[in-house]
């Protein structure tokens, strides 16, 4: 056999070859042996014909964000770096039609018929969840130039299907209605402390039982503030969608017995693009038609 | 009503603003309207009293390593950034008894007993695969101070349960078995082609069909290298448990009618300890009786 | 206390008794102790705004419609029973708006909105396959009064989900389709058999490879049976769906200083109808707007 | 082609063939286009080495126990009835290796390492509700001679998995404590509507709030029913494992140049067997070893 003659003259070390090489065949074959773990994982298979969403929300955020010296009552650096990681996403993860986010949250639609991971639940939500995270850390310095990254920060994740159109439109306008009544409640809160003189105690006291009607008269009555004036993306979050857009290409071209010329040619791109507006009424869907698939399929 | 009163001699803005009251509260409405969509969430709680492993992989980890310049077969430092971002997981997830990592891997066993986020399965994974991905970027610089990161890496993920303690060590063990078998194949790969100058094809050629005895043989015969003598952290991986530590603390203590003095106590703390050894056979788990609970539970 | 002061004077039972409450006392308190094992079960709720279609297959029915001399190809009697039993299961279940059924398989379709047993799909196949099968078995007499029941049958069953009307009418064509290449097979296969006094090997032999048309051909020129004329119950299987009747009941009414007459009323009532047409085409759903619910929901 | 040469000179009827192979044709065609559908069913394969609990319960079993005039507090004809059929489902899946029943409910316990149906939760549960209750039909006239089944009663089921043997053995210890429980509340609720004259509303006030040992005081002073010497059945519900047997088999054997004979031979044969004792404790486990298997597989 090969390796007898091969190892012949070797003289001490033999041993602690021959263990060395048992060793590894005892290694190799256990590979196999223990590979029957591989059948307790099970199939999470998303139902097909359903748009996939993954929610990420951020973890112990109120504490990172006073950590940060995170703006109060919205800081537009920290609201910039999620839509820029969740841009990071959505370049990785073509299928995302539409992404949505405000305050430290973000969720992102998959298309119905998408096959990313095979449509397996943990890859998608595991990837978005990371993906994610790995850009915000690795983009922060662009949005806080100043303010160092103490520690690294957490997000959770989950997926829930939605069958039909109106479902995933009633979900992102679930989230857009959350949108507006958390920015309403904190312009207010942030504005009684900060402008106010109240305490968080008193801030909160005193908004107790407001209807959004209330809040809005309070902060222009007193404050002389209209809420309605507020930029749109603080009273309706970020909608990431892809779109088309012609950009200017400079080539340079040269045609034979003629000198090399510079030519500006126009060339269509999918870009992801941010839009702060409504989308819960129906002009968002009308204008961008492509984003939804058709209920009929 | 307030809201009249209050508005009286406002003149032109008025309109406006009730387009903002009355949104307001429609979107206040609205959100109440959509709450339906979370009933489309389906629970994904873990079985009871089996262990829950999370296990990561790098995405595209090939094309990863050589943007970074990766040495080849093992780079010391992405080793160690791996395990450093793991730590971190732990150090956030005390439920996390043990954690095993390889190569661009790395497994995490949540105690039979968890009820981190009530087990549900989507939350213990994305959180993991969130904050590893965080860590990672966070730490790089503490490991690759010379090459800069390019790119935000991604990390997958998955769970997969056991219900036994044997079901558990023989996972524990596959993924041991394959980091030898890997590193094995690998230390003689980069061998033949950094210090016998094959091509990658090559290489490749030469090793088809030969046996973990056969590449040690290689290896030892022609390059004079005893892979026996390869350092633990290659040949079997990382394996992180808590671990208790005496650590001297120093205090100032301070007795009535002296001067204050320093005096050293110590504290038994918890930490997370590297261990590279081998975690198929007994010895490891006879030493620490406390990573499993017991199958009788 | 109570059971002492009656106790007394019992003489030598006491023990018995002393031991047989202290036994229940256990053993109620026992039950609490053990009550944790509830939280092993898992929810299993179907995603909503999805039809929920229920399949049963008989077990080992080629055995079985052997053992009780089904006629060949098709028993009338077995298919007779097949649809009593499926109509008793839409009668308990209201929620099926649709059931369809050939040979020896059963589907039946709850609307997109029910919320029966909570849409958990246990209970929701269990209870089908259940009350499926206790009524094949209630009813057989009924159905085979020369031909004894000689051993209980049984049905498995499964739960799939379908997000829009397009799948779900898929999911029936699919069904009915299927109904129909095996029916035109078997009428050719027992045909050869039965008047070509073939084997059922010849018969298997001579079918290989033939196509709808082949079969169509083979039937009509060697046996003058037009498979277009064959019973569409054999041809398109069965459709259960609830239709209104007008229904003329017979009312005794009493007028004041009259005699009682009776007097026949028109009521309105559910009732499930059998139909043996194609339900792949437009026009069956364009004649039964109600079996369906809109996707845009 | 064939098929025209076939039919040249067939007149009318031509047109109308044409129409129906053409028709096979599309809907065999339609078949494969339907297909899809297919990937619409989820898999939900048990995780490995883990009891699978197949519970049935009766569906509305207060009302069908009234309409056949169950004996109250207990019935023995329909107790037997369920152990029958729980017997039968028990000889079709000898993966079954206990079951337990009570009232009207049944608990069956496959194996750990059992494939039946490759584990799929769907299957298990839809197979042993529908042999359950095809079986109690089937069976019913065995045990009601005298009172006809008026309509088909349904039994509901549910999956749950439990990792270790002491969850399994809870769950059991569970429901016979359950079992007891409720018989004995049954056994005083309807001694004192039956011999102390009680209506059901007065007799249930009489029991509110009262502890185990109150009920069986109540049972010995006022009715000298001494609840400790209640049959076993009904203290302890009924549970049914595979035991060997050896059972004496008549042969007749015939030597060269002897006569026939009879020869009684000795088989051992594996056989459902009921049992009525406490399978809370150790004593019924410890005398069936072959039960339950080792958590350290």
């Amino acid at each position: 056999m090969l390796i007898h003659k091969t190892r012949s003259g070797l003289g001490g070390c033999i041993k602690a070859l021959v263990r060395a090489f048992s060793r590894s065949s005892i290694t190799a074959m256990a590979k196999s042996k223990f590979e029957y773990v591989r059948q307790f994982e099970t199939d999470d298979t998303c139902l097909r014909n359903c748009y996939i969403v993954v929610r990420l929300d951020g973890r112990n955020f109120h504490k990172f964000s006073e950590k940060h010296n995170f703006a109060k009552p919205n800081d537009h650096r920290a609201l910039a770096l999620m839509t820029r990681s969740a841009q990071s996403v959505m370049e990785d993860l073509e299928d995302v039609v539409i992404a949505y986010g405000q305050s430290d949250e973000f969720s992102f639609v998959f298309k119905r018929t998408s096959t990313w991971f095979k449509r397996r639940a943990s890859k998608l939500m595991t990837h978005v969840a990371s993906q994610f995270s790995s850009s915000y850390v690795f983009y922060w310095k662009e949005y806080f130039a100043e303010q160092p990254l103490l520690y690294p920060p957490g997000f959770d994740g989950r997926v829930v299907l939605y069958p039909s159109n109106r479902n995933l439109r009633d979900y992102l306008s679930w989230r857009q209605a959350d949108c507006h009544v958390n920015n309403l409640y904190n312009t207010a809160f942030w504005t009684l402390i900060q402008k106010g003189g109240l305490t968080t105690v008193q801030a909160e006291e005193r908004l107790k039982g407001t209807l959004a009607a209330d809040k809005n008269e309070l902060l222009f009555s007193q404050f002389d503030i209209n809420y309605n004036n507020e930029p749109p993306l603080l009273k309706k979050g970020t909608a990431l969608i892809w779109e088309k857009r012609d950009e200017p290409v400079t080539k340079r071209v040269k045609v034979p017995g003629q000198e090399e010329t510079e030519v500006t040619v126009t060339r269509t791109r999918k870009r992801v693009c941010p839009h702060h507006c409504d989308i819960i009424g129906d002009q968002f869907w009308d204008e961008h038609p492509d984003i939804l698939e058709s209920d009929g399929c």
